[in-house]
């Protein structure tokens, strides 16, 4: 089955974070593939892979980095389909402060879509709600998680009515 | 003919900044509607459009907004279709780090696909990557415009040629 | 009892924070309910749990949530009530600087009583003061209370007046 | 006539930003006094002030700085009444960061409800909230205060409706 | 023996990194007093230590606070004496950056000599290099302990000089 | 008349900012000579300096400097006269904070007394009250300076009175 | 004659900060070439050019860039040769701390050196410096241009001089 | 063998992070000295390391520090070489952000190549570039790392593509 969605990331490092976009696209049942691919030590297979995704039938790139993160933006230079930043903390960075910026901050012409840090699961939504515009069926699916996301509150709520404190009155 | 962006704004006063993203999509030739709408002056007016966007034919939302800017994450909260936010750098902001952290932070489930601070034409740029995964015209439109860019940079070095110093030797 | 004081809180991984509001006002004798509650995964019962606050005796709102935190200006602007913001520093916080920014720094119309990161005990306070300036017997006990803020110096001092050295002189 | 607000400055240069407190408590009709009271120049006059300012019925009081702004937390902590700090944006002040920490983040059992930078209006309009939930009539007017707030929105949707844009739809 | 310097603390639980002055000032024979004195729950003991510290024979105060760190800041506005400022990474705060600011920042006409983040050593050594300016013996203890500060390099170089490398020279 | 306190500047563009300090010195009739010294541009020049003050009978160093601001920490390096720092938010600086950290994160063994951004009254004031607690008729002049900070309030709130609202009670 | 140094640049909106770097250069009679080159606009252009510097007889490469500042760290991963970044506080930028953190920030193995904000100057600088280790005649010049640095505080201190007061001494 | 590269650090608990740039150089077999030498406790001997370094041969200085680190620019102002900065996360540190801007922000005339934090590695891969720039057996040395740089991440996708969810297509 041919990918949709392409996830990328500067240093296996990030894999831990950037697999939470793997596993919401597998929930969805959107095929995907995942590579690391380094705006700085693969600068030609960078090249290469951008220009190229959306022919392979590629709809959205997700790439995440951390530090000084060029790979989002570089790989939006060179791609005409939307790409979906994720700044990560990794030990590089200060906080993220470096990785948010650097992704964020692209000039006009070459927009990057960041999510918070370390935000893979959001990164995996958004593609897959990008998708769901071309895609009725995928927006379908999109429809049902949203709908479960109230879910977790309700049962939320059974825990917190259990605490008791004298002058609680729920 | 029915919009498939819808442009909102918190404040009137970001208006200077989100035409950029109006401009960018009428040169695309996308139809797209824009209006203000506060999530903290008109909650349930808020709550309205953002259910039912979708329902109209609207396929990505842009959302501008400054400060405590909440009005991106509320409407992403509430539709199932990608919202793009634009943090504005606007009067009540402290430089623009309030209006970024407070769109770009959103919890695990509600993405919110920020760009650049006063990033607009960015954000129309995207909202028209968006559309173009599922629509071939405006994917063509995109890549037309993705090769424009490099122009700039011909004539920009025309100009750097004439600058004059003995030892420069370009 | 009829509550007067409603604790939300964005998500239950802040209740550990949280919970220092209720022991305060349990302490106060004040009654008070305690929920769960998420602007982002059930907008609806957000919109409909602050505009109809005040008609069930509620007096003032307390409001955690932590990262893009939107729950407190949401409420604040579908409630007359006072509503007093307490910033997390959860999981997706960036060291608490987007959760306090997203809440401080509201538009002009729509105030939240914001107070320090993690800081549900004074939030528990506030709560209190604000009760109390219509309450005169609420007003005594936070009188009493603030009169036993001292105690804790003055035994403090006890214990750093057995440290020895041999040129300190207290 | 008796006055319920006590608004108070650290210095007459912040009397541009502190009168929007007072304007919207005078919009309200709710009685009011104004003084530059600092707690560096004037320590005494700060102790007084803050110890008996209940006892002359004053219910809430404000108080607005800058840069090491230390006039909020130091009457918070005399008085047993709610007391609303203002971060100042002025001239000593670091881009607001100063002013904002040094009166936000007070120890546990001395709150300061703080509002956004240069946040007066909002300062009032908290007080006017706060004196609100032991007098209905003053309730009263919060509410249509906050009913009126839509209306601007609707009037700025006039205005956009006028722009014109090829591909605009609305 | 009188004390000429005067270490007062926000809280006990700064004590472990205040300690470092009243451990440098032993070391230097100079006589001292450690107290807790908090400006927001014992303002006016804060105003009578103040005020007559001079009267005592007291020369320089340490003061040490953290987060919305008033402590030092109070005590320079109610004293003609040089007092020294620590701010503490505590538990309140947001990495310091609170504390330093709200000790650094103050207006014209009221000094604090802030030194490091927990510096609470250099305070020690500061308020001893105050009184040296009035007293030689103190003068020439602070020549020699100068003078100390670079045997450390050279045995550090000792050991740096044992690692070895293949190419290293030295 | 020999100086007692010694005014260095990184670069003459802070003369602006650092003459606050002279002013203030001359007011109490203090002598001092000022100087710019770079620790960059002369670093033989500020060895010879530093090492030498205290020969010469000065009491007290005050340096300024901006960006990444060295002066007043090599200076403390190499002398045993206590060392007052002016953060300086001169062209090269981010907004002062290169200078504040650069000036007040001394190592432990090395203190500058750090004042506030472009805070150079309060080092005059400051180095009038390091020399005050060795010389009592300075340390009277520093008593009646503080006396008089209280009348610009008294004359403050004469202003304050004759601003007029309907609602306005003082 | 053959260029020793490229100078290179995001957007010729960097021009006027960039040429301080060509005026060094030209003013130490190192030959330099002066491009516009942008890794967003045009990516494979970058490649090539940082791909083949070194074979055209470049030594060293000076990239000032702002905002998500890419350039100097994508030509650093295809060159050889030293790196040199200059941050811009471009219009795009905020307040330069992202295009400071997307040029310092870089992954182990392909280091960007980094001057100042806006310090293209300390950028011509440092390139002599590098060409200097190899070129006796360069090396010569830079201690010249050192030795000269003084001067500019002499003159400085000539005119301080004459700024008269009632109690400076010098 | 006469050391090329001279490695100095502020305090030797920095050494864990420096001796990464030992490293490098030591795989590059070039020649090098390590030592500690603080611009605080030894400025004297600061100034004649600094003086002397080219005289001994030294081509490069890589300097690193934490905190208000002084010793890079002290360097740097001293000597024609290039200097390299390190900014170290040391314990006195916040965060790095006092040790990156009391490096990077040297005004006009002193530049210091400044690396990531905690970037010695890098350091000692530019110092190689720096003096590859010379001589071209070193050169090519740098070549060849590069060259392996890539191959990392190819080993990293043959673990990747181990990784098994059921809609992943790569």
């Amino acid at each position: 089955m041919q990918p949709k969605v392409s996830i990328i990331m500067g240093s296996t490092s990030d894999l831990k974070i950037m697999e939470e976009a793997a596993k919401f696209l597998n929930e969805m049942q959107i095929p995907f593939e995942i590579n690391a691919l380094s705006a700085h030590r693969v600068p030609e297979m960078v090249l290469d892979f951008a220009k190229n995704a959306h022919t392979r039938g590629i709809k959205v790139i997700i790439a995440g980095a951390g530090g000084a993160a060029h790979l989002p933006g570089v790989v939006a230079a060179l791609t005409p389909l939307p790409v979906i930043g994720v700044p990560c903390r990794s030990s590089i960075s200060i906080d993220g402060w470096d990785s948010i910026l650097s992704i964020l901050q692209m000039p006009a012409g070459i927009p990057v879509a960041t999510v918070a840090l370390d935000g893979a699961k959001n990164a995996g939504i958004l593609a897959a709600q990008i998708i769901g515009t071309g895609e009725p069926a995928i927006f379908e699916k999109i429809k049902a998680f949203k709908a479960d996301l109230a879910k977790k509150i309700s049962s939320a709520n059974i825990e917190l009515a259990k605490v008791k404190y004298e002058y609680k009155t729920n």
